[in-house]
Order: structure tokens, then sequence, then C-alpha cells
């Protein structure tokens, strides 16, 4: 690749590059040059030096300072080219504004990596948007690999590197959790509070402001790191969506490697779409967009900083839950009540022991204790009595995550316990069940806790984090054994959508054609007419059947029923006569005669369960498709799912069975089932059309009209809106 | 009162003794003999005699113990008869079996209240039930208060009794948060847990079976406590419904002395009445009823054990919220979003600052801070930003909530931020303002933390917990400030009701009756005619309208539905005719001729909104009124909140705008809305209806169909059960 053709690269060929290409010499170089560095204790120019050579790094450091002899004891270079060797990694601390010439310095060196700790680029408006601009152009020449700017640097406790290239006040132990945020500072804060408990880290890193490598160059890298079990993530805002997933698709549904990506999004109830037109725009705007992304790529999503670290511990340290089943161990009533109402209100299931189980347990406990789940070892329960409980358990087929509670009575022996649990720690872990334990307090517990840190033993301080944990890594189990379906193809009439599709101007279609365009796809459209006479609404409604409907058709009118533009139940000509009359005569106090199109006539639909299925193009994922709740509860319950375009034939069904309403279709209280095939026949179609039309920016079938089973649905009503307009290049 | 006729006294009018009754006994006693002390250091009996000593109890303690000399050095007595003071609290940790006879002594000796430890009463089952109601009539002879049986024991923390008579492991803090707590062990936990966070109590309960004394008595004798200014609950069974309400009601409302109640209730989704036949029975077993009992007597309703002390400690240490704006000031950028996220989910408002505040952060922060709420003071700030940016804020007007955020960086001087708010503390109290923080992290923050706690500024590890405080602390400042209104009283025709609902058995009453019911209490109640012939259909028909509705009436029948017992939409004679025979034909085939009271021939009801009316008759807490979203989505959706009848005036009107529905009713997207006024003047109806006849066990109005504004609404369906067992008495 010549130094010209690589100028003129675009951000997105950039990205066409291999997974994790450059990327080791940003975790594991041997040399590095520290550009900017002072000799001010306490400040970032200073402490990020001290800190590689504090933290024992592995390989060599040179300070970059002009005009300074030595650097806390280091002999400096004016400029990275009197560097005497080869440098593989820069970090730049410089101002913002000189960025530019240091890197191109670094380039000239042939350095392959570089970290930018410094800010003052796209966070402080056009100006720095420019700067950062010029720092990726300078990098590019040489096909160098930038972390930053505005970041907080990069870690890597691997025994053979130790790298701390980063502003935070101590290395964290060696472990087998890897963290990526957007947040700089809240780097600092995991980093602590890690280290309170007891945690550690494979990678760390601080992605700033992402003008190079990003969260899916970086999870690339991971899925091959030896040193990486699980991966966490806090994102903000995500760029490239559709990478982002496969990525994701690929760690954890790996046949071979696979690894749990947890993710926090910050900025979850941003308004900003409030002002969408459709009603699948609306919604697509919220969390629950964020949702289906995530569960489409397999991403546990975590609710605080807290239940990520809780998750990750388990994960890390444990096997995979086998099944939903939990049992409860404790030595306090109170407790695992709390410990089964958070299982319960989780989806998960209390096991049910074996006959053989129960007679241990009545062989081994007083009989004040209770052998059913949650079993209750009274309060004066010493370590025999955790160690009989918990060996029975875990020869048990029926339970396959086992917690363990203590509250601190004073007769307790809490660290024999936690010794007891350590001790069958290699049992359960034989047996394939997942263990937690919830040491309930905080000084008298705290010899315990530190004894099952000690032997990796996952530690909640309360009952239901453990609970929360078990229910993630169960999702996760569910995920990666999920049966992967094909994308189902229609043979549809693609010519006559396309003839429609791009000829129509931006904007929404009219009702016909957005019929006609659902009629190509094989949607179940009722068969219509365009009046334009109140002699021709007649004809037709004698032609299609009554009761007739009358619906208006105008480029001007996007809510039909805001301006009385729907007449429903019209029983024979006479009423389709007047109706006819009166409808022209009520929406032209609207919209004017030559934007009124016509009048549509149809057939009444049946009345069944109304449900809505909708299109959304976002910004970053593209396509997006809803199914949900419809008619006029859409907005309010908000019970509507989401997966990108195109969705597997397996996605559909799902889609519809994570609907609360999914009672409702199913036929409650002795009503028949509704026919969910047809819907999920439709969905499956929608996502075709999607996919094969990037223009359509929203579409709404709102009501979906669903009959009993066997008799199909009818879309009632239809929006699609036309925009050529940032469609985003996948 | 004479011996004789306490013996015969009820367990019910037991319960009539005055607020706090002889509690000063168990709380403040001079004199306490413990009965089944023993020398085995590690044992119950041995621990508890010694953690009144080591707790530094300022009154005079008399070890019993038959042939012991004495125990732990201190003299022993064999009888407690034998101790030649007199005594006034007694502490039995006898063998369940013999603690009567103990019990009986100290009634004998005149001792005023008792502490039962021993475990071997109603929790082991019938034999120990039997037990434990001998306990209950000796103390009754001679007036003596009962903690327990099967409890931990009692904490007084005040600096002039000192009483740890327990066996957790050390005396807490002094503190002003009482805690109740219905598992003794849970106990333990939480003392240990609030030692670790510096959290102090004033008293600590262990409620014990609660053979006498209970959550109300205490309520009772804390709301008159003054070191006591919040207070906690964990609780499984309540068994005085009304009278808990009632006491947490009077303390929390208290125009004097309020005081915030937290409350944890375990077994929330116990299953069991699955088996109910209404959808508001089936819903009435489930969490949301106890979220109305609280919601109705301003307990707030906490999570989990960490989310009620979270809680707790802003309730403890600051003022109330004067609104629901937050204001966050953070030095990073990430958390701030966290911080954000949480507050809007939780409803809560972010604080817009005035141009002034703006002015005086622009002067105090660097050009990269965001001078918006949240305020980003930079990940390099120290602690005169923080101090200005505080400031600031405190003097504005906008912002009554101040949430401030730390992570640390390594340049971050994190004791000096602590000190710098603490010394805001003041002033942000004198300006009415509700503080708290969170310093990210546990190593590299302890001794900011530390500083915080000292000072007692609510410290909180994670953001999203103070922004739960918040949301908590501001319920509670609304629900004060709530504006009580009467309970509203219809003329009604009480004795048609009446005759009906005392003469017909317990069951289903017959449709025209329920009906009637209803008519004569003044509901929206449709003409209608019972027909038992077709003729005499078509002629009710003929007289009330087209289109008509035919509906099966049979005590045998209790989903019409399910049996094609339902036939809507009929347009004129003919088809009522028709539909007759159809509908004998059909449902005879499931029941006899004699269990076939008639056809029930009624007008169509025009469309509208779906709603449900409800009461079901809970065994704790009487008739719960419940609203919601009716019709088919009903169980799905579970959108629906309950009050315990009567409901005041305000509250029909607050249970609606708490569905979900709501917005449909309001109308969405220019539909017009619905009539909520009668739905609520309906739903006080109800109430009266209720709370004027005990012998209704369940009824279900769905749907309640509504109209647009002024059009009213009308009962679909209705179904009354009647039954006379189990009625509570208040």
């Amino acid at each position: 690749m010549t130094a010209n053709a690589t100028m003129t690269m675009s951000a997105v060929s950039e990205r066409e590059r291999g997974a994790g290409d450059g990327l080791n010499a940003l975790f594991r170089p041997e040399s590095i040059a520290v550009l900017g560095v002072t000799n001010t204790p306490g400040t970032v120019p200073h402490d990020i030096f001290r800190n590689l050579i504090d933290g024992r790094f592995q390989g060599v450091v040179y300070p970059v300072a002009p005009r300074k002899k030595h650097i806390a004891g280091v002999r400096a270079y004016d400029y990275v080219l009197d560097i005497p060797d080869p440098v593989d990694l820069a970090i730049l601390v410089f101002p913002g504004a000189v960025c530019d010439k240091a890197l191109a310095q670094c380039q000239e060196k042939s350095i392959k990596a570089a970290i930018i700790i410094s800010a003052g680029f796209r966070e402080i408006g056009p100006k720095g948007a420019k700067r950062e601009e010029r720092l990726r152009e300078v990098a590019s020449v040489g096909g160098m690999r930038l972390i930053g700017p505005n970041c907080l640097g990069v870690i890597n406790t691997e025994p053979g590197v130790r790298l701390n290239a980063s502003f935070a006040r101590a290395m964290p132990d060696v472990g087998s959790i890897a963290f990526l945020s957007q947040s700089g500072a809240l780097c600092t804060a995991v980093l602590d509070y890690a280290a309170g408990r007891g945690i550690g880290f494979s990678k760390f890193v601080s992605l700033g402001n992402k003008a190079d490598v990003d969260e899916v160059d970086l999870l690339q890298y991971l899925a091959a790191d030896p040193q990486t079990s699980v991966i966490l993530m806090y994102l903000e805002d995500i760029t490239r969506g559709r990478a982002l997933m496969k990525a994701a698709r690929e760690i954890t549904a790996s046949q071979e490697n696979p690894k749990p990506i947890l993710a926090i999004k910050g900025g979850r109830t941003a308004a900003g779409a409030a002002a969408a037109q459709s009603h699948t725009g609306a919604l697509a705007a919220s969390a629950e967009v964020c949702d289906g992304v995530f569960e489409q790529s397999g991403i546990i999503r975590c609710s605080s900083i807290e239940d990520m670290f809780n998750t990750a511990e388990l994960l890390a340290n444990q096997p995979l839950p086998k099944s939903d089943r939990v049992a409860i161990i404790t030595n306090a009533g109170g407790p695992g009540v709390m410990a089964t109402d958070a299982a319960i209100a989780r989806g998960l299931q209390l096991a049910q022991f074996s006959e053989q189980t129960e007679a241990k347990l009545k062989r081994a406990l007083p009989s004040t204790a209770s052998l059913r789940n949650p079993v209750d070892l009274i309060g004066d329960a010493h370590a025999d009595r955790y160690s009989a409980a918990l060996e029975a358990i875990l020869d048990d087929d029926g339970a396959d995550q086992v917690l363990v509670i203590l509250t601190p009575q004073s007769m307790t022996d809490i660290s024999s316990v936690a010794s007891t649990i350590c001790g069958l720690k290699d049992r359960a872990a034989a047996a394939g069940k997942t263990l937690a334990c919830s040491f309930m307090g905080a000084r008298d517990v705290a010899d315990g806790v530190r004894i099952l840190q000690e032997h990796h033993v996952p530690h909640y301080i309360l009952p239901e984090w453990a609970i929360d944990a078990m229910w993630h890594a169960s999702w996760y189990r569910r995920w990666k054994e999920r049966e992967i379906s094909d994308i189902k193809s229609f043979d549809v009439d693609r010519e006559t959508a396309a003839a429609i599709l791009h000829s129509e101007p931006d904007g929404y279609l009219p009702e016909p054609q957005a019929l006609d365009v659902l009629a190509a796809y094989g949607f179940p459209v009722v068969r219509h007419g365009l009046a334009t006479s109140a002699d021709e609404a007649v004809e037709f409604a004698e032609e299609l059947g009554y009761p007739a409907v009358l619906r208006v058709v105008s480029p001007k009118i996007i809510h039909k029923f805001e301006v009385s533009g729907v007449i429903l139940n019209l029983q024979d000509a006479d009423q389709v006569r007047q109706a006819y009359g009166a409808m022209c005569d009520n929406v032209l106090r609207h919209i004017s005669e030559e934007d009124l199109l016509g009048i549509l006539v149809r057939p009444m639909i049946a009345a069944g369960k109304e449900m809505i299925l909708g299109i959304n193009r976002d910004r970053v994922f593209g396509h997006m498709l809803m199914v949900g709740l419809g008619g006029i509860y859409v907005e309010a319950f908000r019970d509507v799912t989401f997966r990108i375009v195109p969705i597997r034939e397996s996605a559909a069904g799902k889609m519809i069975r994570e609907l609360r309403t999914i009672r409702v279709l199913e036929g409650l209280r002795g009503e028949a089932p509704s026919d969910i095939p047809a819907v999920e026949d439709a969905l499956k179609r929608l996502s075709q059309l999607a996919h094969d039309f990037p223009r359509i920016a929203e579409l709404d079938i709102n009501p979906l009209i669903v009959h009993p089973q066997g008799q199909g649905c009818h879309v009632a009503d239809v929006r699609i809106r036309l925009d050529n307009n940032e469609i985003p290049a996948h």
C-alpha cells in the first residue's frame, strides 16, 4: 500500500483491516516511548511514566521530554527520533494542539502503535474534531494503530509484559477478565472497586474518542487472547453497529473458544427521537432496541457496574449452569425467602430434590431444619451441616446451581464453613454445578469471605446478587445452546415492489402503493380500490363486499383518524355513498382538492387480536424489525421486541414469545389461540422486504389483525416512509 | 381485671391494649433475669448472658441456673423466685418444652416482660403451636408482654440503658435507625453489614414467632421513641393487616413527629391463590397487593437490604427532598451518564440551572468542563472545583437534591474533596437541599468515604444507589404532602342490595341478581330481562333495542364464553329467536335443564375502552379494591392497582393514574379522552359496596366499557362470589 493511496483512504476502508492488526504492539510492546513526560509528580504526564516503571514493565521505556536530561532517574530524549533503538509503542501526553506533530515523528520512527492520553479533541467541538481527523491521517500513513485520544490508557497484566500504560493509581491483579470502557474516569473507579473485591484483570482498555481502535477491534483481539475468558464493556455511543454484532456473535457463540461478553450501555434514556412519526420510530429510540441488539449478539446486558462484576465473577470462576434449577442452602430463613423471591422473579426454578437427597438431609440435619429447597440448616448450624447439605445436593441431578447463604450467628464457625465450601469446590466443578456463596454482613464475615475469594468461589454480600448473576449466566447458556436456523427467502414479486419503492419521492407512500408493496411481498392484504367519486366507491363496495370501509388517501394526511379520514362498518350502497360525501367534505377542510388522491374502499376485516409490525432504519444498526401489541395500546404498554434485519427463521417465533401479549395470543381461559404462525410469516416477509430495500426508513403495519389459528391475519393499516438520506453502509 | 377474666380473654381482645403498653420493661429494664443460662461459651444460653455484661448494661443482671453457683463470675440463682430483688425483664433460653413452667415463675415474680429466645414452638408444627399457645396464656395472666419465642432478642443502644439482650456478636453503634425483623438470622447479617458501613441503631428487635408483641405494637412504641427517626422492617407474614396500616399511617403522616418507615416483604412470589376463580383473586395473590398496602400506609417498599439501608442513611441524615429535581456533579462522564439514566428511569428530574449558576460554573471550571447538569468537572478536578460547583448549585433554587460523584484519578485529592463536601454540609442543610455522595471504588476512596461517614454525609459505592435512595425519599415526601380527601358516601339503595346479598347461598350470584346489586349501588348497568322462552327473549329485545345480546344464566356456568353462553350483535327478532334456540341447545350439552335459569337479554353496549374493576377479600387485609386494564389483556399485562377498602375520594383517581393504561384513557394521538371520572365514580361505589357487605368474597366487573368523556361507562359483565367463611374481623 503506497503512502499516497493510504492518504486518501476513507475511514470505512481503514476499518477493513483484519482482526486485531497491529494490536500486539499496543498490548505486548517490547519498547515504549512516552512523549511529553514531565518531572512533576501528581500530573498525568509524570504519573503515566512512573506507572510503567512502578508496574514493572518487562521491556524498556524511553522518556521523551525536550530539554530534560532525565525523568525519574531514567535518561530522557529531546525527540522520539533521537532514541537509538527501535520502539514498538508510543504514549502521547503532549497537549492536544501539538499531538499531531509528535505523532508524525512516531510515524517517521516506524512505531507501530500509539496511545494518545491527551484531551482536547472531538469532545471539545469542531476544532478538536479537526485535530482528531489529523491524528487519524498521520497514523494511517504508516498503518499505525491508535488508542484514544482522550483516554486513561491501556493495561496488560500478563506476567511477561506487565504494561500499565495508564494514569490509574495501581496495577490490578492478574485475572481472566478484560474490561473496555468508553469512559476513562469510570476505569479508575472500576479498578479500585475490583481491587476491593479481589478481582483481577487480563486486559484493561480506556477507549477514549475511538479515533482508530474501537470496541470491535478490541473484541476481535480479545477473542484470541488466551489470558481472557470474560469480556466486559461500558459503551456510550456505538458507531459500527453491525460489525459489533458480528464480532460479538463470533465470540459468544464460538464452538471452540466461546467467551461471554457483558455490557452496560450508557445513555439509554436519552430523549431524541420523540419527533419520530411512526410508532416503530418512537419505540426504536428506546432501551428496547439496545436489548434487541444485545439479545441477537449474545451480549449479557448488565444494569450496573456491580451487576456486571457480580456476573463476571461467576462466569470467570464457575461452569455455565446446565439448567435453571437452583438449590439454596441457608442458616437463616429470611435470606432464604429473599433469595427464593429473587429467583422466581427472574424466571429461575427452585430445584426439587430427589428422595435420596431428602433422606440424606434428614439424617444430617436436626428435626427443626427444612429439608426442602431452600434448605434451612437453622441458625446454630456449624460447618458439618453445611458440608452434609452441600454434598447431598451436589449428588442430586435435579439441581444444577447451588447458592450457599450464611448469616453470622454468634455460634457460627464462619471460617470453617468457608473452608468446607472451598474443599467441595472441585467436586462441584466435576459435577458441572455452578456454585456461589453469600456470607451476609461485613466485619464478622470478612475472614470467611477472604477464604472464598482466595479460592475463587464467587461471593456476594446479598443473596439477590448471586441470583442475578446466576440468571445472567443461565441466559447466556440458553443463548449458546439456541437452535440456529436459516434465513427464510420467500418467493416474492420483487420487481413490482422495486418499481414503486424506487420511483416514489422521499416521504410517505400513498396507502394504495404501500399496500401494493406489501401484496407483492405476499402479505395478507385485503382487496381494495381507489375511488375518486361516490359512484366509483359504491361500485368497489358492491364488488368487494360489505360491510365496507372508506379510508382517505392523501400525501398530506398521515394520521387519518385525526381528520375523520376513516369510516368503518358501512352496510350498504347508501351508507357508502353518504359516507363518501361526508368524508370528502370533512377532509377538504384540512387539505386542498389536489392533495386528495381519492378514497380507498375495502371490506371490513373481521375482529381479531391487534398486533403491530414495524421497521425502523437506525443510523447505527440499520433496519430494526419490531413486533408487539398493536392498536391503541402500542405506546402505553411498549410491549414490543426488536431485532436487526435480516432475522433467522427461529427469531420470528422468539420475538413473539418474548412479548407479554403472547399469553393473549395463545388463548386465555378457553379462548381459541390466535394464528401465531401467520404473524411469524409476516415478520419474516417484513425482514426480507427491509433487507431488499434500504430506502425504507420507517414502516408501521398497525394493526395487523390476527384471527384464530388457521385463519391467518390481515393488514388493516400500513405506513411506509422512504428516505434516501442516512442509509447506513454495512 | 381479675385473673379469671383474663384467662378467657381472646387473642383479639388482648391486642386491644394501648400503644406500647408494657414495652418499656422490654426496652428499658432496670433489672434482668436470664433463665436457663449455662457456663459454656459459644452456646446461646451462655452468649446471651455475656452479651448483656459485655455490652455494659446499665442495670443489674441475675443469672438463673439451677445447681450453678455462678455464671461468668456472677452469683447465680436456682429459680427466678429466689432472686431477692424485683425484676423487670426475663430472658428465657430454656429448652422450648419447659419454657412455660419458667414463664409461670416469672409471672409469679411479677416480672413485666419476657424475651423468649428458645425455639421449638409454632415453627415446628402443631405440637409447638400448642406450647406457644400455653406461653401466651401464662403471660396474659399478669399482663406480661412477650417477645418471641424463636427469636434473636432485643437491643437498645440508648446510652442510659445499653441493652444487648440478644445472641448477636456485638452491640451496634448508637444511631437513629430502628430495625425490626421477623427473621432472626437476618438480624445478625444486618448488624454485621451495618457495622461495615458505619451505620448505628436506636432499637433492634428480632420478632420471632410473634406470640404476643408484633410489628404493630413495636411501631406504636417506636412512634414515641425519641431515639428513633427512621424505622426499618423485614416482614414475612402479616397477621393484623388493618392495624399495621393504621399504625404505619399514624407514624408516616404524623404532623408533629413523622418518621419514615421502610419495609421489605419476604415471600412476595409465593404461589397459592393460583386456584382463585376471579381475575381479581388471581392478581390479588401477588406483589401488587403488598404494593397497594404499603402505598396506602406511606411505607417505603425496598427491594433488598442494600436498598433499605441506602435509603435509611439518606432519610436519617438529610432533609427530605423539596422536589424531584436532582443536580449531579461528577469528575467522570460515564458515571454521570449512568446516574442520569437511573434518575430518568426512576421518574426524577434533572435540575435546570439558572443563568447565574451557569455563569458561576463557567468562571470556576475549565473550558472543557460541562456546565449543564450533570456538571462534569473533568478528570483532573481537585477539591476547589468540587467546592465551586457545589456552592453554586446549593445557591440555585432549581435544584433540591445534589449527588456528588468522584472517581479516583491519579491526581484526585480524594480526602480533600471529602472534607470540602463535609464543610458544605451545614450550608446544604440550611438551604434544605438533600445531599449524597458516590465515591466510586474501594481501596483508593476508603479514606474519603470514612470522612464522609464520620460527618454523616450519605455515601454510596454506586451513583445508581444514591439515585434509588433519592427516589424513595422523593416518594415519601410526595406521600406526606398528598391531599387527604374524605370517603365519599353515595346515596344508595342498600336495602335492595342487602336483600339479595344476605339471602343468597355461598357461591356465585346469578347474573341478574349481581346486576341488581350493582344497580342498587348506582352502577351504570344496562337494562335487561331474563327470558325463559324464545318468545320472551324477542319481547325483551324489541323493548330494550337492537343490536341485542344473549347471555346464559346458570349457577353451574362461571365462564360463559367457554360454553358459547354469550351471543352478541343480534340485529332483529329473527336473529334473537334463532340465537336463543342455538344457545339453549348448546349449553344443555354442559348442564341439566333445571340448572338453566334462563337467558339474559340486553342491548349491545357501544364499543369503548375495556377496564376491570374488582374486589377480593384478603384473609389479612380484608377487602382489596382493584382497577386495571380489562378484557382479554388483564392477566397478560397485570396493569392493575390495589387499595384497601374503603378508599378516600382522591384515591380513585390515583389508582387509575398509576396504570400504564392511563395513556390510552387520556387519548393518544388525537383520540378523544375516555370518561375517567365515570370510572372513578364506579370505583368509589365499589368501595362502598364492599365495605357495606363483608360477605362479598370476590367481585369482578370485567369489562367495564368506558366511553368518551361525558358519555360514561357501562358494566358489560359482573361476577360476585359470596362466602361467609374467613371474614376477617377488624
